[in-house]
């Protein structure tokens, strides 16, 4: 045969594929109904050994049933209810559809004029809206609130240095400056690596409950310029990671203004509070004034892994970071090669997969009212976490409920060390016992547990048992 | 009701949900047996403004039809067997099975101990024994090759820099400078342009048919040094986006050795002649020898978007140019916090999706002997397709066919502007007309038409036909 005749790599048996992947469907759905019995488990040894890509190639009947019982099982385990560990969504029973269609689809993002890239902006203007943005901002679907903070330190930097920093770079400029919060997610030292801009430059605020001192941020801000260093970007929290904590957005707003700095707000959870009922929608007041708003889909709106965003309120600054095309990426009048503005021009990707349909069929099929009504649930039971906290003997909280985080220590008879160990141990068991999955963080020195609730199958109850747990390993090391 | 109790966002009625998923099933099995009669579309204006989120919640049935009737037509179109517009791949059957497994576990792949990790790791490894790298090599599964390229070139700048960069920044430093061949993706400027680096760094050589001259680039590497610059990297092209051309990756080697610079190979597509036969096999020997490659599965593996690879020779470079873990991310020595090493640590982001099973599934299922023929196949394509131009009245290639992309003009009687407006007339005119999807570029100042064969689907008879229609196309403009 001659090279090029090739059959392909479609199945020869299309009954056959479609029979596999009807029981594999059924798979699917029995693990989603299911959700409640299967918690986390450990990866058994001969599993992971069971991933080296095989030596001969699997039939589709071995492929079906090894995706279904060497692969499905060993999830990170934020599908089940009382999974509290990390701000990690549960998914949606329509991201399993969705994905059925992208896969099928395989359309590429990064421009051109097709159907997924219309809905990718209609995303967009519904997030637009959902901020009180303009109708002059611009975003991008991107893979989370790390690349949308690279994005958007990407555009401040554009702000303060012009497009020529495109060409000339930041070699022999006076060094840039960037202001936060303490409470600053650990994405925004990695954009400032990336950019080159150093972690030296940061500066950062100690954290009242209402986020950093605006006081103090302008007393650096006044030092840097003094000093003849060029002030780039303010930083808000809304939400921090640790301990669900807001910074007073519109005090941020305030300072960015007077001094000419480029407001980002940093809310990967957080920002979705603008959908919760009261006191929580409050926390996120002010968003509407940034220059750019960085968030995820993946975590509060239970979209399916990975989805987030970057909303920039100026197209102009945004498309001025990175627009680029080179003549093989020339628009057309007319045809496949039209469709601009190209999603390409406003981010670093050039190939982008499709992150626009998980999130459209969500917002289409729940509605903005019910998705808000699960984030009002969250808070409400991370409320009712802290208060069994008070209420149980010896525990407390590390500091107070603001949203949906709950952090607290198992055993306050102890020492500090001592409550530091257990802690640790108690969070360690109850993830490998699968009754539930806390984290650990450090607070005032302190290593405690943490629950962040971004979990729509949570309910009161699996809140109770969870306490309950924490309450029932704590008296059984006493007693050990 | 107490607002921390609330139903959740699973499916009321499963049955229901079960009976719609599987009839979406049946239709993205229909579209993909005839993937042969879907060409792209245009979308026409009334789909697109049905895009617009709704204002009520769409229950599942009208979801679905949604999905079938208007957004599953209107695809990129690169489906189709007659899809050579850019270089986009196929896709894989295997795809869709994955994606509703990855859907239904929900895994985020940034780090911890759970099974997709394990499989990432797994993927990386085959891809490190096809390229032929040392054990000691790291990787990372990411959107593409522009996200690849910027965690190629941050790693490079911590080996001229050191870790202190990560503090210190580049503000001060002398400029950093990277010598590539004129056909370097435009990725690489962006990476550049982001890293605070400056494009005014990039030194291009112009390309022959082997990439760019040695020497010339030697020239340029030690006038910087002697001007007190820093060179940082030497990027080689396998497989250039326009001509499909590969630099002599030994000849670069050599060079980089030589130098002590940093040895990046581009090889989004053309990295995997690895797994071609002979002669195009041989067009990336010496990949071996880099510091890093880029590459994507998306593309000339099929796997559906987006996924790409980055590889690091050295992992302690890889990780000192990324790695950073607050204490809420803290590893535990067991449960779900365990299972190091994380990826995070490897790149920009913290959530990751999972990337790996559709990579691994295909590996799987296909094995590399047969996704190798079908690459094989597409170069033989290329090439038959070089020959029919070349054997058709005034229809001349633009350059020769090195892979499995072939650029030519239709009509070599008319002027270039003549030209030039014919061969984008003829693209746009084919492409809305759905027989084929041609791209164009420019090649010696001429608007040529532009074929990239990344396509499993293509026969030779497809490649007949394409170029019968051009034929058509030009004799038709001729009579008008």
């Amino acid at each position: 045969m001659d090279k090029e005749n090739h059959p392909g790599l479609d199945p020869q048996d299309w009954d056959e594929y479609r029979a596999q992947a009807h029981a594999l469907l059924d798979a699917c759905i029995d693990r989603l109904t299911e959700a409640r019995e299967h918690p986390w488990v450990p990866v058994p040894p001969e599993i992971q050994a069971g991933y080296a890509i095989p030596s001969a190639p699997l039939p589709l009947d071995t492929l079906r049933e090894t995706l279904v019982s060497q692969v499905m099982p060993y999830s990170t385990g934020n599908t089940h209810p009382r999974f509290f560990g990390w701000v990690h969504g549960t998914g949606l029973a329509t991201g399993l559809l969705s994905e059925m269609v992208a896969a099928t689809m395989n359309s590429n993002l990064g421009g051109r004029d097709h159907g997924l890239n219309y809905m990718e902006r209609e995303v967009i203007a519904w997030a637009r809206d959902t901020f009180g943005f303009p109708k002059t901002a611009s975003g991008l679907l991107v893979a989370g609130t790390s690349q949308a903070t690279v994005i958007a330190m990407a555009a401040a930097r554009i702000r303060a240095l012009g497009t020529e920093v495109r060409k000339k770079g930041i070699h022999g400029t006076p060094p840039l400056t960037i202001y936060s919060g303490a409470a600053a997610h650990n994405a925004l030292r990695k954009a400032i690596e990336l950019l080159g801009i150093g972690t030296d430059h940061l500066r950062l605020v100690p954290d009242g409950e209402n986020g950093p001192d605006p006081k103090e941020l302008e007393r650096l801000i006044l030092a840097d310029k003094a000093n003849g260093l060029m002030p780039m970007a303010l930083v808000a929290t809304a939400g921090s990671v640790d301990l669900g904590r807001f910074d007073n957005l519109n005090a941020m707003a305030d300072l960015a203004a007077k001094h000419g700095l480029w407001l980002h707000i940093d809310g990967a959870f957080g920002a979705w509070t603008r959908l919760a009922d009261e006191p929580w929608r409050s926390l996120s007041n002010g968003i509407e004034r940034a220059d750019s708003v960085a968030c995820d889909f993946h975590k509060w709106m239970y979209v399916p892994y990975d989805c987030g965003l970057i909303l920039i309120r100026d197209e102009a600054e945004h498309r001025a970071a990175f627009a680029a095309r080179p003549s093989y990426l020339a628009a057309q009048d007319q045809g496949l090669g039209g469709g601009e503005p190209w999603f390409c021009d406003y981010g670093i990707d050039l190939s982008r997969g499709n992150r626009a349909l998980k999130i459209w069929s969500a917002l289409a099929h729940y509605g903005s009212e019910r998705l808000g009504a699960a984030i009002t649930a969250n808070c409400a039971q991370a409320a009712l976490m802290g208060k069994l906290v008070s209420t149980t003997p010896d525990m407390a909280l590390a500091a107070p409920v603001v949203s949906n985080l709950c952090s607290f220590s198992a055993d306050t008879t102890l020492s500090v060390p001592g409550q530091s160990e257990l802690n640790t141990r108690i969070a360690m068991d109850l993830q490998m016992s699968g009754e539930v999955v806390f984290s650990t963080t450090v607070v005032n020195g302190t290593t405690v547990l943490r629950a962040a609730i971004t979990n729509h199958r949570t309910t009161a109850e699996d809140i109770r048992l969870a306490i309950r747990a924490v309450e029932r390993a704590r008296n059984e090391k006493r007693t050990a």
